[in-house]
């Protein structure tokens, strides 16, 4: 009896890479993966699964639109929307029994029914670090996120501009005029002040309820960039509240601590904002070098409780995020990897019908010296071998006759430059890997 | 206002482990990713939602009541139950683009709606390589997916006994004696041949209908094992079929190339079935070594046709999977693993009120070196950062104070021996990974 045939499709707005692209990126979760764990971040890998209460516990249980919720038996349950609610169900669960502060990375998949759209996806990674404190959290784990998202770029060889501010300079300069109700509207304008008219944001902020002298100072706060040393020297007058010292200093304490770590790609710029409400500290994001205009590609910053769900216990944590699929796709559509190269095979085995069953032994031998070497079993003679092997872009071709057996030296073609020369198997991997 | 406190939960029957324990099986994976890329698989990484369509293409559209099933506005999906679907959808989608014979690997979760139970997840990582021919595929994909799975278990240091069958064997058998109708109901029977007595056995193959001749020659066949050698001798002349025959040589096939692959671990045991009915050739299961009681920590086979229900094209397939989920489980609960000698830390550094921020430094050089080198920074006395380093069984311990500031010496304490001596921050690298 014959199948009924089904179309095969993929799920839209579920990301999908060819395996050429694939290689490039587990390559980069590789790189990131050994960043954190050099940096003393502990591996953490949570279902994609969670019950809705827990999942939803922010939002007070209300379904959110875009969470993918469904039951099964008596079970309601949510796919993760993000990382950060798991680690905060986990930290809540096991806080008896993990050492603080409390260093965790994990890259994983998360889930968003939303539209779907350019750029967004319904299925995509989050890569994230976070430290967690038991009541207290220095603003050494502050830096360390900073310093960890730094590296994580300089691991994949790409420059990052790093802004970063201090959530406290800006509630601490709303609440000296006394417009505290008003804060979210307040960031609301002040959020775009780098994409709309200077004119344009003050007749937002007096409609909010500025006046013209209290707009003119938070843009002019908002608008302090560079290096710490001018921003202090800007603002060490601007404003008499205590929270808007706090977070001064917060900033001093935080310049120091990232020169101590070697940090190179800082700058401050007090107009990052990060939209989330629940950033209460330090704050950052990151640029490719040049290209800000496509959008940060990460960031992070400091909160104030992770767990106020879940816990009496107050746990502060500061974490940073690399946008990984968003990175990725950027670079692809900026042709970044060079997919003819990526590093399929090695080389592969070419053999007559005779030195078949001798070309199976090759390819095992050269695989356990670190070589991705391949027969094309599927192609019998010695032609379609080569053909397939020029069709396939491969470097290199090892060829093996009788003669070569004999000797025990076989022939390594250079498929680019077409020169060729006998070998031990040994020479052979080292010249490939070389 | 004060926020309602819910219960922190994890899923029943989901996976997750803690830190210490996620290290150990991170590098598992990691290994395992390497044995794959070596030898040439490729990564693979499919999408945990799949239209239902798609995921039940093969029940016919039917659900089956273990899939996590549900729908998003129009859209009806499952969450994967295994990574052989997907693949079948992939490679049916793409398989103009790909090069064949196409050999990917992929480790991911599934997810499976049943009750849970000891040893039992509803959600679980599969570790699966395949080989997908277009129209036909060598038997040196069989060895191919056999050594392999030799050599996932050579690289996590485990000793593996791997027993082979072929399925055309029983099959043919079954042929000539012309129970073809009955093959499931005698399958399900021989696959308890190793758990119940043989009488049984003789009685539930008569009930079936096999006679007295045919049910002695049956199990003899089925309790054939050893070398290929040996079995060659006893079921040359055993059964004039077809199938049986072509069984037959490509056992000896395969056991020519697992020779020229370097293969030490495999055996021949004919009862080898895996129930799954759509293996139709080579079958095989992965003990570990003097352990076949704790059951199959993997295995694989060939089957006639990967994508029947998306493609007209025949797309023969072989893959072999290893139990990793269960594997770790097992490795757990024998403690084979040492938690205490987790490598969360390699050291601590140790500063003085006045040392502080040069210890920040000295744990960024030391990362750099690839040392995990951690501040206690939330500790912040001398006292109390030896305390922490004792309390969490670190094995080495720098010392920072103002003299060694100066010398650019820093004391490096072993915490098991008690030793010190003052070393350069490189020699402290060396020492701490030698």
């Amino acid at each position: 009896m014959e199948n009924k045939i089904i179309t095969p499709k993929k799920l839209q707005g579920f990301w999908e890479l060819m395996p050429k692209e694939q290689i490039y990126f587990s390559q980069m979760l590789e790189k990131l993966e050994k960043v954190f764990s050099s940096n003393c971040f502990l591996p953490l890998d949570t279902p994609i699964l969670e019950y809705s209460e827990t999942l939803l516990a922010k939002s007070g249980g209300e379904t959110d639109k875009e969470v993918y919720r469904f039951s099964k038996g008596s079970t309601d349950m949510c796919m993760r929307y993000d990382l950060t609610v798991p680690l905060a169900r986990f930290v809540s669960m096991h806080k008896d029994e993990l050492n603080f502060p409390f260093k965790r990375y994990q890259i994983g998949k998360v889930y968003r029914g939303e539209r779907p759209q350019k750029g967004r996806f319904r299925e995509f990674y989050q890569c994230d670090a976070d430290i967690i404190g038991n009541e207290t959290l220095s603003i050494v784990a502050d830096a360390e996120c900073v310093s960890l998202f730094e590296k994580c770029f300089k691991a994949l060889e790409l420059d990052v501009e790093i802004e970063v501010s201090n959530r406290k300079l800006l509630s601490g300069y709303i609440q000296s005029i006394n417009k505290e109700d008003k804060i979210i509207d307040i960031l609301i304008v002040l959020d775009k002040i780098e994409k709309i008219p200077h004119d344009d944001i003050i007749s937002m902020l007096k409609e909010i309820g500025l006046s013209e002298n209290e707009c003119e100072n938070i843009t002019k706060l908002v608008k302090t960039e560079g290096e710490f040393k001018k921003i202090e020297e800007k603002l060490k007058n601007f404003c008499k509240n205590p929270l808007f010292e706090e977070g001064l200093n917060e900033l001093k304490e935080l310049d120091n601590y990232l020169s101590l770590m070697g940090s190179k790609a800082v700058k401050y710029n007090l107009s990052i904002i990060r939209g989330h409400n629940y950033y209460t500290g330090t704050v950052f994001e990151g640029f490719l070098k040049g290209k800000k205009n496509l959008g940060a590609v990460g960031g992070g910053g400091r909160f104030e409780n992770l767990c106020s769900y879940f816990s009496k216990q107050k746990m502060p944590g500061v974490g940073m995020s690399v946008g990984i699929t968003r990175l990725f796709n950027l670079l692809m559509s900026e042709n970044y990897f060079d997919l003819e190269k990526a590093n399929e095979i090695d080389c592969a085995i070419i053999t007559f019908d005779e030195t078949f069953d001798y070309g199976i032994k090759i390819s095992s031998i050269l695989r356990e010296k670190g070589i991705k070497a391949e027969n094309f079993y599927e192609n019998k003679t010695f032609k379609s071998k080569m053909k397939e092997a020029n069709k396939r872009n491969i470097n290199f071709v090892v060829i093996v006759g009788e003669d070569e057996i004999k000797e025990q030296k076989f022939t390594l073609k250079n498929m680019q430059t077409s020169e060729q020369e006998k070998l031990t198997l040994d020479e052979i991997a080292k010249k490939i890997k070389g």
